[in-house]
């Protein structure tokens, strides 16, 4: 971290800083420039964390000079991390993808849906039983019920099921029936989810927060890593920004930002991603030759009657083409192109 | 809700969709552009909620017409509520001061808070015995001991007690010993939580997410208000922009925009807003000239050993002189303008 | 357009709108929910928006229903346009790439860098002789004297020259040596410029605003073609947003939309949109798999000796090696994708 | 200036940066952490900013210590400016107001709003005479017959008058008629008009760009500055964000910063600010509470005639209550509150 100081600190003011920091058991490097003198500080991350100088008289700003992740980081774990859930490995130049109706919504709709997923050649089903919404009116998933329903989706197909989380509570009975818990971008900052998911052992897909950082991100990833489980998935599902046209703007760039600060895998998910089923195309295309994982895409087997999202959903005869073309992609990747 | 077709839209898609529109009992109103065929649809919301024709071949998009929160809007409540806190009255022309540190850190720390807090005039003590933190490293915060300081406060001081609650597990807890429970803003679209806090029937200060607009952020009061709670008190603390020299972009209008959409009581906290103690005391004059409800100050006895956001607390001596001068505002205001 | 009126709006105030639109030539549709009335209007584009019904009394809001571009949009032309520069043909299936340095910094410099970038089989050279900079003390440009060497390197390799103007007073003097007029994000909206590229019948690169919708984009786009200069090409090149990681955050979504909703092409800019040299790479890769009709990629003799935006310049090898694979991949899709 | 390594950066590759940064005549401090090297440059500011290492092999960042702009900055001139229109000055403890339509329509819609802005007190009369639209098919303003009628205005009134000028080739025209320059908010980075309004000598009113950051906005100044032109006022109009219900997000907390890191005044202009007259009253009151030197006021005989912006601009009654109440509050302000 370095202090930068008010060009009319005092010496006494400067000096009380320097005690403060030494106290803590950190270094200082001391620099006078022209208009300030400016406090380099090293030492160990959380001792210089809980620092609390900007507060100090004669004090400008502090800027921060690493991120304080640290198992996460690629500093700390220089090759890429490969996850297997069960069998099926992401990371490590393979492609994997993550199909599936946005929510769960009958028996029949899965198991369609489950058959088109298969029959593309994705490796996972997606679903939601537990659906976050903006509006208490809105459709809330099946809950335990759509569970079941991943299962038997399960057990026809041979799929991976990959399902969301919303609470605590409901840790231990999603992770009896899913393969993969995912966090969803509401909750990359319910802490309390985040330690849960990660003490529960099951391999984890964590969604990028609505309007989070990519250090914000790997410091929700690091949450779930401090309990001990290093199955952790991130994938990029759009963030925030004043532009209309799409519900999103996703970030294609956080991939390969992610794979040079992280070993972790990074999955993209163009279908909330941009809220368009128009552009999951496009997007799905340029996410593989960005480096990405894998893809998270919303088949619906009539996405007209979508209870949820239906807008961005592939129908099944948009999502089997995409798959061939992707599948293509990525093997032209792999053989031509260092 | 008014669905744009595509301009070569068929004559044969636009009755498909009409069919549907109709199937849910919903009315059309046909619109023959220049361009285009526009549908207008009118009825129940929950119902045009439910429609997901967006998907359907032929629509380009669909357009809101009416947001879909009810019972916190002014349509359905035109006259402003007033939330009483065992005995505080918030909303109704008063203006209510919630001040203290921004963590509990240890009972003097508090004790000696409360008493700054109390000598200023203010009527609330906040202060977190559960924080958020980005970092899995940061300090947490000390839980049950910190409420258990928080009600010795109370009964030192009189104050009301507002403190955050960040899982569903811990809110009958944590409503055993505060006046009023805080969402923060990485919670507000912790669904099973508005739903928890809602059902405690305690009043409720839910603060603006991250990046929630302020129709996301009335439909998070919807979810508190439709388990039967209607005391909810809303804070702005800021929003996320591209800025890097505030912490957040601190929304005052979002104080206007409220009250003409809603009835619910709107309070500001400018330390959070701003994230730079100098900017405390303009902002806090300015929002109270907006017309907000209240504030929400950080105090701490000594910002600079604060554990968490001492850059953005007010020291004793800060604290006592802005209350004097918002406390003479809202006098000047009531007394002198319309 | 639709009008929607306050809940409380009388039927004097209802009355008064609708005379105002019939007396402009419009057409009314009154539709009465459950707890307001909408009034929709239909005619002339230019005549709606001339209309200023949200001041009048009883107005809720008024919501726009059709863009109001025309020329460039794809419902007036929906076949996607190709552009000629001078026998160069952007659009159409090709992959045209712009490399070279952000600045003409010597005549030296522009030739060695023009030799990589033909090397590399690009059909543009790109260099700014005018620069607009954020401080009146970084480096300008070498203005005219930049012009020559551009000119001087065309002559010597054969690649066209895309360059800057950035005032309507240069644009005669760059035309007379450029073979394409570039108009920076800076200045999208710097309406006598575009309406002077515009006069001059040269074609355009028009990059994205920083913080520019698609509408507003389009929009720029229609001051040129509306002065008869229909060879517009866009470039997207990364909005503002609040991630600091990288520069600016690359909408590669931008790609699909702009096809959807317009006929003229568009290249991408992966040095700028991520301001990081190491995600040109992977955003070049994935912005040709968006389906872009070109690329924009700074290239520098000697990144390290920049006098602008070094950070984000490829070095020859580097920049060698991307040119391969992305013609590769432009390959692959031409042959094998849809 | 900060130069962080990579954890593997080779010894060598760290010495030719301190060559590089040594040839440059500038000092280093070098620090050791755990997992990498720090490079602390320090020296004059120029020089610093001509260096490029980021480019160079082995760094991961840089990180910026100060900013760079000079004149404009609290470091260099602590006391506050005071700017003085021909007798009216703007700055220095009163509160200067600027009235009038959004853009001049014709002479009688000015010379009534005229009368009206002079009746309720305020100093200037605003209104444009060349609008800057983002449709090409918009009003664009009466241009120089405009300016006539803004002369006209200020003999009938006394009101000084300023308007905003959008091309360097209209400035000495401008000049000729306006007491003051407005550049507008799309064209805060048009270097070339900056620095022709700084040549004007004339008194010029900067308005944040859309998406400008303080720091860009302050550099924006220092190009005009820099011409020898010390007569710049600030004018804080709100910034792009995610929020949809208000046209722009008032960034009220610009005002406290700017005071703070700068010696320039500051205005407020509420109505493009917020884009809704229901708003504009309150954000009036908080930006005077927030110490701002004056307000940016749209006022139309008839809003719901307006050729451009009739949403935000509030009618004669509106506008005169508003008036009373903010100069009570301002003398209030200087009387009771330190």
């Amino acid at each position: 971290m370095v202090i930068v100081m008010n060009p009319n600190a005092t010496g006494e003011q400067i000096k009380k800083i320097i005690v403060r920091v030494h106290k803590a058991g950190l270094k200082t490097h001391i620099v006078e420039g022209e208009f300030r003198t400016i406090i380099g500080i090293i030492g160990d991350k959380k001792a210089i964390m809980a620092l609390a100088v900007e507060a100090l008289e004669g004090v400008e700003k502090t800027v921060p000079i690493s991120s304080d992740y640290k198992l996460v980081s690629s500093d700390f774990q220089p090759k890429p991390s490969v996850i297997d859930v069960d069998g099926i490995k992401i990371g490590g130049g393979s492609l994997v993808v993550m199909g599936g109706p946005c929510a769960v919504e009958s028996r029949e709709q899965l198991l369609e849906a489950a058959k088109i997923v298969k029959a593309g050649g994705a490796q996972f089903l997606r679903g939601g039983a537990y659906k976050p919404r903006t509006s208490p009116y809105a459709f809330q998933g099946l809950e335990e019920e759509g569970l079941t329903y991943l299962a038997e989706a399960r057990a026809a197909t041979g799929l991976k099921i990959v399902t969301e989380v919303t609470d605590v509570a409901a840790v231990d009975l999603v992770a009896s029936y899913a393969d993969m818990l995912q966090i969803g971008a509401r909750n990359m900052q319910n802490f309390h989810l985040l330690r849960a998911v990660g003490r529960s052992g099951k391999p984890v897909l964590l969604k990028r927060g609505l309007s989070a950082t990519i250090a914000e991100w790997l410091h929700a990833a690091e949450y779930i890593v401090n309990e001990g489980n290093y199955n952790v998935v991130l994938c990029e599902r759009g963030i925030r920004t004043y532009e209309e046209y799409t519900r999103n703007t996703l970030d294609l760039s956080a991939v390969g930002a992610l794979k040079h600060l992280s070993h972790l895998p990074v999955i993209v998910d163009p279908s909330h991603g941009t809220g368009k089923w128009r552009l999951v195309r496009p997007m799905s295309m340029a996410a593989v030759a960005a480096g990405a994982d894998g893809l998270m895409i919303e088949v619906h087997p009539n996405p007209a009657e979508a209870l949820s999202d239906g807008p961005q959903s592939l129908n099944p005869d948009n999502y089997l083409a995409l798959m061939q073309d992707v599948q293509k992609l990525a093997e032209f990747l792999r053989a031509e192109v260092k």
